[in-house]
């Protein structure tokens, strides 16, 4: 009896190790398991390769991984991880293709999750897609013409650090006026701080997370709603700018800052309308939310990996 | 004795039309010719194709163009040319291809100028290109793993419309603050003209062009000086954000504006390096000016013709 084909997809979050094994085309997991990254007296490398092996079945074709950046893809090496100190320069998909002898494929997981809802979720059918993560910092992934656009360095889509004022402020990067500046958890939550500072009247005493915000602007706060009004104009300047750059058909949104609703998008379509410098790039343009959730990680893995190795 | 398979190659201009033939592989014509685009009581079409049929050569298995836009490069439409008026919604391929009984594709000038540099020019060898021209306007042109960025509507890599500024200066297109209203001849006259509108005391009248403002410039003009400084300035910016965008191998600058040297680009590269947000993206990063001048939209159409036609 000849053994089913199969992929091995990995994601790795700073809390918690995924891992999945799937049969060819498709999404439903043969085997899964996930643990906690850290674990008093081990090292999260042999933690993962544990869990590989508690997953391993049929005949494994290609290993897939998903994690945090910054990291080389066209290398398969994790540069400087904020949450596993130990894996600093560390070369991830070499080291795991040596010990399981198949080929192993390392992306960040904004460029995974978009790979992910074009090939299983919001964006299935599309060929051009941009994909955009709002929560504590803003990411991004691209699709164009079916293939993840990865660049030279694999630093492609770093769409949350484009600069849209020049003097504007200071964004986590330590950069001035980038769109993560403006429109991301982190944006919101500064704003209204440097507001109320400035000696603002609120409802708000300025420690809020960008979550209690967004409550107290849906209850009427003048302040917290004009901070959501400011991060979905710019982010309408930043999606129009993506749109004269990349002319995608549809324009996903994840992440906790976008599931905030006409808060967010309605100042945010009014100023992509606005900014638009053509009328066609809206043509049958869809802005949808993402459908995959939790799995966008392993999925986004398993379809680098099922594309990269010619599966 | 079976003939040489060949590709026709049109450059349409506002005041001339370029036709060649190409043996598969070359890059000098078999034949070539041009006229004037207007003629009294002919139209563009006509002299087009009777321009084609005086060059037409051996086994012609495909017919690539390159025009301004704006246009439809998929539907091979040309949509609103500014200097040929009776070609509004023309569909040009599916005219050549009925008359001709061969493929054809159509692109805008920039998109195909870039194609042309990383095939025969300064970005051989390059897998991932960013070409700008500079010259009235900022057009753009990308190559991303071998493949030209056309986007879902054929209007991606409109550069020179990105916002850098949201209140910035007015741009030709009616926006506000893109690239283009900074970095272009446009830009530069407009900013030296404001100016001495205001009351700025300089050599310059406020009437001069690019080209004169940088002749003063270089004789030590401060106001000239400024504006050259100022566009190279947000040049800088607008690279950088496209470096975080696309992360290509190779940066080739075009067009007119280009050719200041210094003036223009020892701000451009301060500028460069204080925006882009990690050092990675400049490494091996090539700077470059264009190295096929006025062929380019023959050789960029040439090369359009083969990567579509599969030859």
């Amino acid at each position: 009896m000849r053994r089913m084909k199969t992929v091995v997809a990995i994601d790795i979050g700073g809390t918690q190790l995924r891992v999945a094994t799937y049969v060819t085309d498709s999404q439903t997991p043969l085997k899964h398991g996930h643990t906690t990254t850290h674990a008093d007296g081990e090292n999260p490398y042999d933690r993962l390769t544990a869990l590989i092996e508690s997953v391993w079945d049929g005949d494994v074709q290609a290993i897939g991984i998903s994690s945090a950046g910054p990291l080389d893809p066209h290398a398969g090496i994790i540069l400087a991880p904020p949450n596993i100190k130990a894996w600093r320069n560390f070369p991830l998909t070499a080291k795991l293709t040596e010990r399981f002898v198949v080929p192993a494929f390392l992306d960040n997981d904004a460029n995974l999750a978009a790979l992910a809802e074009w090939r299983f979720g919001a964006a299935r059918g599309h060929h051009d897609v941009l994909y955009l993560t709002i929560s504590t910092g803003v990411g991004g992934g691209v699709i164009i013409a079916d293939r993840l656009l990865q660049g030279h360095h694999g630093l492609a889509t770093e769409l949350g650090h484009v600069t849209l004022e020049k003097d504007g402020p200071l964004c986590g990067c330590g950069g001035r006026g980038h769109l993560e500046a403006y429109s991301s958890g982190t944006g919101i939550r500064s704003f209204v701080a440097d507001q109320i500072r400035a000696g603002r009247v609120s409802s708000l005493g300025g420690g809020e997370s960008a979550k209690e915000i967004a409550v107290a602007a849906n209850a009427g706060d003048a302040l917290a709603r004009e901070s959501y009004q400011r991060a979905g104009e710019y982010l309408g300047i930043g999606v129009a700018n993506f749109l004269h750059t990349f002319d995608p058909s549809i324009v996903i949104f994840g992440g906790g800052v976008a599931r905030n609703g006409p808060l967010l998008f309605e100042p945010f379509e009014a100023s992509l309308k606005r900014h638009v410098f053509h009328p066609r790039y809206l043509e049958g343009l869809t802005i949808a939310q993402v459908e995959l959730g939790d799995s966008a990680g392993l999925l986004g893995a398993l379809t680098l990996a099922r594309l990269k190795a010619n599966i």
